[in-house]
């Protein structure tokens, strides 16, 4: 299997679940990247504790506060970012953070549809907008030919509950806040392929599995452990006949 | 070609474009509804004036205010709307009105994002909560077996800029905020069907064609009259096989 060979990482909704997963495999990996900016809501609160228990012992670790609900806060980070690269580009970024609620057609009001499609949806768009000009930079920067997340990638966490193919298979659960702002993030990875091939950047939107976290319950199929696994090795094998598509943790495409 | 038999009727965005042609050849038909509850923002304004010279001819032509992006607005035109119906229920509830904006990845921000899922996804989620009583009281008061706009349906506007996977033949238009808000629409779409389905309510998505409007501009390809003619000839045909599905101004189904 490919090891990931991306120098330089960034990944939101770090501090638990998938993305503190991610951040463990990541620099416990045969090749672990120069550089991986965890970044989380509150880096200094007690939901980081395993975070900078972890960068204590890694000095390629780097905590950063991001909100991805607040495009300010993007900003900030994104000059944090830049100065610790200094001159370097950004080959990985990973919109992992995320919110769900049970909420059905019945009980979901606006406010809770406006609050999930703001964290699922416009925080990956607003997070690579902001990043871009650092992935283009790695994606110039690398000598490789194609697409792949060694060069540059975008890849925005999703859900088979964002295919509106599948959603009779899984409306046991109707979630549809969630559901919708999935849907909207699967048409802005094909957008975000359409728009940022060009400049060899590769996008794509991946589904975990129903992963045993705090958002997943412990009733869920996979341990975190199995999906992230999963994850990164689907990862290395990605290329531009990828982009723009909805992968699960094994490397299928999921129908839109 | 089979007419429509719904007996009552309730638009969105009925003062111009799309919404206004449907109530003129609504009205126009054989067998015109014994209500047709035209709504839109501003009723006393001068961009209801064409409606407003329909009213005073035809006597079955109501005209009620409604914003779709607010909440409260719906729960007070739902009242009026019940009134009227006097213990009958809604046949059709057509969620019309809709938002465009010519942004890119590049130039899309937050507010722009919100504003657009406000009016494209989550004021049809909310039209449908408000108004089921009604909906359901006309499926109630059927004797026809199966879904139907005849019995009860939601039948939103959507569009082809929503499917994600014709997203490559389309993309010289990005619009993203539009893009991702209409996907999110064909997400509640098949989440309506699949819950309405049993109280006998059809619920079906439709994109119009590329129209001349305001908002598809005079360079597209097809009149409003044109357009308006096809999707009044589809919603006859519609049944519980078509329901969840996205199909265009003339019945063919467009893939997510
Ligand atoms: N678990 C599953 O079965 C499953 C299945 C399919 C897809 N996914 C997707 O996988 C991703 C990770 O899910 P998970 O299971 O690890 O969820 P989780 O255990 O609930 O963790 C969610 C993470 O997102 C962060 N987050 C939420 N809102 C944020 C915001 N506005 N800004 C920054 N960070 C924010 C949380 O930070 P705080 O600690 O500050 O709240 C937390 O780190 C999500 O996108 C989810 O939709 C999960
Ligand atoms: N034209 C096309 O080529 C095309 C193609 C595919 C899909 N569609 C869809 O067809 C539908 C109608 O489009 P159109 O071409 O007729 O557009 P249009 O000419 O721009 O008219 C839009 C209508 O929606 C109303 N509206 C906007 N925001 C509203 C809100 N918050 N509350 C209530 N009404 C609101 C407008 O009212 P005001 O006068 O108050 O602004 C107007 O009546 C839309 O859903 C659109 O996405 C159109």
């Amino acid at each position: 299997m490919a090891a990931l060979r991306a120098r330089t990482v960034l990944l939101t909704g770090s501090n638990r679940g998938i993305g503190l997963e991610l951040v463990k495999q990541l620099l416990g990996g045969p090749r672990p990247p120069a550089w991986i900016f965890a970044t989380c809501r509150d880096p200094e609160g007690p939901r980081a504790q395993e975070l900078r228990d972890l960068a204590s012992r890694h000095p390629n670790l780097v905590l950063v506060k991001l909100d991805v609900a607040n495009p300010s806060a993007i900003a900030d980070a994104a000059k944090i970012v830049e100065g610790k690269l200094n001159g370097a580009g950004l080959n990985l970024l990973i919109n992992n953070a995320g919110i769900y609620a049970q909420v059905s057609l019945e009980t979901v009001d606006s406010d809770e549809m406006i609050r999930t499609y703001k964290t699922n949806a416009v925080g990956p768009l607003l997070m690579a907008q902001t990043f871009l000009p650092l992935l283009k930079k790695a994606a110039q920067n690398s000598t490789e030919k194609g697409l792949s997340c060694s060069k540059a990638a975008i890849i925005n966490i999703s859900t088979v509950m964002g295919s509106i193919e599948k959603t009779p298979e899984s409306f046991c659960k109707p979630v549809i806040s969630y559901r919708c702002s999935k849907a909207a993030l699967n048409m802005l990875t094909k957008c975000q392929a359409l728009t940022y091939g060009e400049a060899g950047i590769l996008c794509v939107a991946l589904h975990p599995g129903w992963v045993k976290t705090d958002m997943g319950t412990q009733e869920a199929d996979l341990t975190v452990d199995t999906s992230v696994r999963g994850l990164l090795s689907v990862l290395p094998v990605l290329s531009e006949k990828h982009s723009g598509n909805l992968l699960n943790w094994e490397g299928k495409v999921i129908p839109w």
